[in-house]
């Protein structure tokens, strides 16, 4: 008997990444075809049916796709995703497995991305996990027992709108204080822009990147130094609640501004460790997440073979 | 046959609360006794046993008992309770089975006062839910699935040590910002206290109790109601975070300070409401928790029923 394959698909505002993983969560292949969503689902469903013929040489066990949401996976639907502009109502699960004929499943793109996370550690680390991904916005998802948490609503994990600062910064979803508006790539350009035209010391110009203020950091810039410290502290903030809301073994921090690396991980581990309680020693492990571009695909083929059963 | 019955007990630092349930989570008999932790638990478990014997005219199927932590329901161990004087590392579930002859399981005890508020739900309402438990601090207590949720260190749901001001009050537990420093009966003292000695307009005296803070409150008093405001501020960014990440249906007010009834949710659901965000209709409910003095003993019986597979 053949080996089964599964498929994980990724799609992003810009580009989709589609991969073929075997049972181990290995990848074996991937590639990435342009999302273009103004052309609406079928459209880019079809070219992702293309690149799953080419890749897998047998029809695959079953296909999982990550996509930005709102969305209910247990409905199979994309209600209205701002990032995949028009896209209302979608039928995405139906629509997957009728061209491609295998069973499919959908989840929120940040959930899949926890799940490849996951999936990536080695059997003996294997535990409860909560990632943050931070990028334009601040995503989220946590695992427990080895499966994406949903809660009631299906819409659990929603780190980036904890909010840290009462009072705070306003936050487009209707909240002030959100963890997004102080910590993700965003708002450090925001705040350091802000900073800037006050006329601070600084080698930073206002159309800074979350990139060169992060390097500026490192060249101990006054201005960036304390954007990223103050990044890092609502971060540290935002991973002590999740101590003591889900107790994950770990926490881990991806995306765009995870980039920054071990910099930006000692800042957010001197912050915890400045509030770090006495009560119990469960305070969770912070690490860059391992796996960097591929965590969505796996943790899509990775859903994909859960629900299969395999 | 007879049908089978469950002991559920709660001890807390001044009394614990023994209680007879049938397999429907009825209470059919309960009564309280002094706790005395000075005298050590083999006294206690003495008195327990006694009162067990006189309460059911049947041996009971399974005993379990919510007790203050910290301690591991999975070892059976209490490592050592601030609440129960001199307690240390003691095997609370062994001596509970050899000393009454039933199998027995030990709890956190707001976890068991969560576990009591989800089992008193009509079955048609049953859902995840987050307990937070107001009194001398912040205890809180998270149902998912019909089972209490731990964690991976055990310790899950402090939600009385999640940071609601960073840089805020300092908290024993060694934090700064907790909810319990703000929004706790002890907190609501403090502040008030602070306030008076300030010399603020109000018809409080510096001794005043959380209950007489309330009242006066009620009456319009501006001490009184901005201590109370504040209180009810924090609780709204707890049950806003608490809705990111666990998501669930229900968040329930217990404790002491819940005693001041609808005046005190209505503060706290003014404010949720303040903040509430556009992305889902996923708000939890907020509520009085529906039982008041018995949810830790049908609680601790109906996690007894839950570990004898019934």
């Amino acid at each position: 008997m053949k080996e089964k394959h599964y498929i994980g698909v990724d799609i992003g505002g810009t580009a989709t990444k589609i991969g073929l993983t075997n049972h181990a969560h290995e990848l074996l292949d991937h590639r990435s075809i342009p999302t273009d969503p103004d052309r609406g689902p079928a459209a880019l469903i079809d070219d992702i049916a293309s690149a799953v013929t080419r890749m897998a040489s047998n029809t695959p066990a079953a296909i999982g796709v990550g996509c930005p949401g709102p969305l209910s996976p247990s409905r199979g639907i994309v209600f209205s995703s701002p990032n995949l502009n028009g896209w209302e109502n979608i039928p995405l699960q139906e629509l997957m497995q009728t061209r491609i004929g295998v069973p499919a499943c959908i989840e929120n793109d940040a959930n899949v991305a926890a799940l490849g996370q996951y999936a990536a550690l080695p059997l003996e680390e294997k535990s409860d996990l909560v990632l943050l991904t931070l990028g334009t916005g601040i995503g989220s998802g946590t695992i427990i027992n080895g499966q994406i948490f949903h809660g009631h609503h299906e819409t659990g994990s929603e780190w980036g709108h904890c909010i840290v600062q009462p009072n705070g910064r306003a936050c487009p979803c209707g909240q002030h204080g959100c963890l997004e508006q102080y910590s993700s790539a965003t708002a450090m350009t925001i705040i350091a822009r802000e900073e800037i035209e006050k006329g601070g010391d600084t080698s930073l110009t206002s159309g800074a990147t979350a990139e060169m203020i992060v390097n500026a950091a490192r060249d101990k810039d006054p201005i960036a130094s304390s954007v990223l410290n103050s990044a890092c502290l609502y971060l540290a903030i935002a991973i002590i609640n999740i101590q003591h809301a889900i107790n994950p073994k770990y926490v881990f921090l991806g995306g765009g501004v995870s980039g920054a690396g071990e910099f930006l991980l000692e800042g957010v581990v001197e912050h915890v460790r400045a509030q770090r309680w006495s009560a119990h020693d469960d305070h969770p492990i912070i690490r860059l997440a391992p796996l960097a571009n591929t965590a969505g695909i796996v943790g899509a083929a990775t859903l994909a073979q859960q629900h299969a059963g395999a």
